[in-house]
């Protein structure tokens, strides 16, 4: 079943590697089918350069597995309720890339300090705090996802202007219209998350992008009026 | 038509990804026919393994496509600008390379604390402030080309002798005789950049090179004098 | 004499410059035959690229040569206490990797600043004094493992537990199951000490990943009630 | 002539941009035959990639050029002064690596800070001042090399104990027996340089390694009681 999804999920989780962002079995990749409201997950634990698009494991949106021969990703449910929750997103991607690492175990937001930044990202990079011990105790994986979707509400954010989260002392969870979309926004993540750390490291007074920056570069690649690249209404603004 | 230069300015682009200096589609090269007065530039946001010399987009300096069947870069109207206000220039490159990007987030001129910046820009890498908003809603490309024309006449800078640009929470522009030059100073410059990280990081009382340093260096290799390499007069020094 | 055990010891030594953990000759891996009382180990001082099988160097638990044209690594005594100090250890890796080794040099204890490091390591990775130079002159090797194992009992560490351990103004050390465990726990450690210094360049007042989450990600993958990967009970969370 | 020389010196040069160590063309390695007073040199400004054996320019300790369709490299004045003042040395190497050159922007010596320091060279790693104009204007390279003869005089440095140097707002030069070990030692200071540089950053309070772990050290792998490798007495220390 799926196996066309599953061949987009494998080859999602096959970029990690490539864009050195997973170091052995260090993260996953996931994409849902909605109207059949099933996902599909890199199996818990197996080597990169062992994974076949068959080993993918299909679940449905209670967190059961439907299909496949392995455990599923140990973060699966974290997975499922982003899933639940934010109807817009199709693909879902945790790593322990280091730098976007670095940030989450310094429980530090990441400010918006360029336009990298800004063509992706609408404002700073959310930090979530820790879990308690008795929200662990009760499901670790699921209330990462829950305290992930609590952060967004409270904060008012949108899944599609900020599709990245840090979990404080943990690792990055990002995610885009599908699972190649999430992967392409861990790379951005690290890519920002790295030159963010420089930039304060060169200088240490340095204050966040102006928002009138932020607003023009976010909505040069997205929305009516975008006009970067060629899936746009083709207008040029010269 | 111009199949020589579009050759020439593919290649510019596709050495951006193999020194490193662009993730994803994140830079461009142009270079310009002064005789004919038309440059040539990488399309808009198509992935460089997509790349082919017949992709490339033909310009005009009023920044009017002449030929192509894709948009050309986002950032063409501040190539258009660079050609129009420094005759002496034929090539153009825009990066987020990682160091140079740093600098420019943190919006600070990089200092010349060696030869190796000596060899190729003369004093400091300027960094030009963020655009207002107003403009930016003006025409936020081909201002960003306006405040570098200015910088260079206010700071009294020779295009020549200091080939490269911050923009400030942005990204670098450097430029050449020829697109290949303006990516080998592209290179240069993201080298120069860690490097001057790096030494504030060992030495944060280090003070900028001696200005004898700076002549002798950039003497060697620039002008009437120059001795390095097999392209000038040739005498020995010894 | 012990062809497969010198293959794998082999193969385990052949991983550590494809991580990038070692430069030129600096680092080795052995692994022990607990029945018949023999580790094999690397010779000293021979390239990685010259390496063969046959190469590796069959010790006794007494420190003495018992096969092999080559000289054994002159680590091979620090291998050799820790052999016979820790009878669950089955393989031991040293190398001079940067990260792990700047923190050696440094001096400090790496705090646990997060899951990545919790995954794989209860608490901080101890670092050991120096040796006083009388201690150096009785026996360098020797008493580097002395000073690791009493180490590891005056702070009531399990080595299982955790399976790494720095030496001031040296480097890593790091052991496992098997040689190839060790090497896994040598990449973890580059990894984690890349992380720690940089969370602590991005944040100078972080502390350390509260007990509970330390507790949550150890146990998650070692014990009876490990639920990550393949190979344990098998129930899943969800 | 020297048909031996200019290949092991083509050779020698041909390592330095698979080790990292140099960008362009900013670096060159040469090697003396002392019976005949002659020493070979890289080119000035041929890219690696074009280059080959016959290139290869031959020198005398006069600082004339005795065979080569190439002018020299430029830094070719420093290599005579050194091969004249340092009969023990037989290959030079000079690089702009970043870790190597960052020290030098800075202006510092780099602290012995641990063993793979201690392996290869005796104490911190010297950092000459920058020339002065007249010293400049009198004769920059051959002046570099004056001044890094009369700092190891000063200091009363042993060339064979301390194979490194750094040139103040320069870059590093190094020499061993031959082109290969000077190469080699090139690529020890890369290393020694980027770990000193992040253990001060980890420990800005961190002391130099005591001298008994600095000899200890030392001594291991050189001198007649050494016993690291293959190459020595044979003695087994255990």
């Amino acid at each position: 079943m799926l196996e066309e999804l599953k061949k987009r999920v494998y080859e999602a989780n096959m970029e990690l590697p490539k864009y050195a962002l997973v170091t052995f079995t260090w993260g996953n990749a996931s994409e849902i089918d909605r109207e059949q409201g099933l996902f599909v997950i890199k199996p818990s634990g197996v080597p990169y350069e062992e994974l076949t698009p068959e080993d993918m494991v299909v679940m449905n949106l209670k967190g059961e597995k439907v299909e496949g021969r392995y455990n599923p990703s140990s973060d699966t449910p974290t997975h499922c309720v982003l899933y639940n929750a934010f109807p817009e997103i199709g693909g879902v991607v945790h790593t322990h890339s280091p730098w976007a690492t670095s940030w989450a175990q310094a429980g530090r937001d990441i400010p918006c300090y360029g336009t990298t930044h800004a063509d992706y990202i609408y404002g700073a990079v959310p930090c979530v705090r820790v879990l308690t011990k008795e929200e662990m105790d009760e499901g670790y994986e699921v209330n990462t996802g829950n305290l992930i979707v609590e952060e967004f509400k409270e904060r008012g954010l949108d899944v599609n202007a900020v599709p990245v989260v840090l979990c404080k002392n943990h690792g990055p969870f990002t995610w885009g219209k599908d699972a190649k979309e999430a992967v392409h926004n861990s790379v951005v993540l690290e890519v920002v998350a790295k030159m963010a750390a420089r930039t304060e490291m060169i200088n240490p007074e340095v204050m966040p992008t102006p928002g009138h920056l932020m607003d023009k570069h976010y909505f040069r690649k997205h929305g009516a009026n975008a006009y970067y690249g060629q899936n746009n209404s083709g207008q040029e603004k010269i």
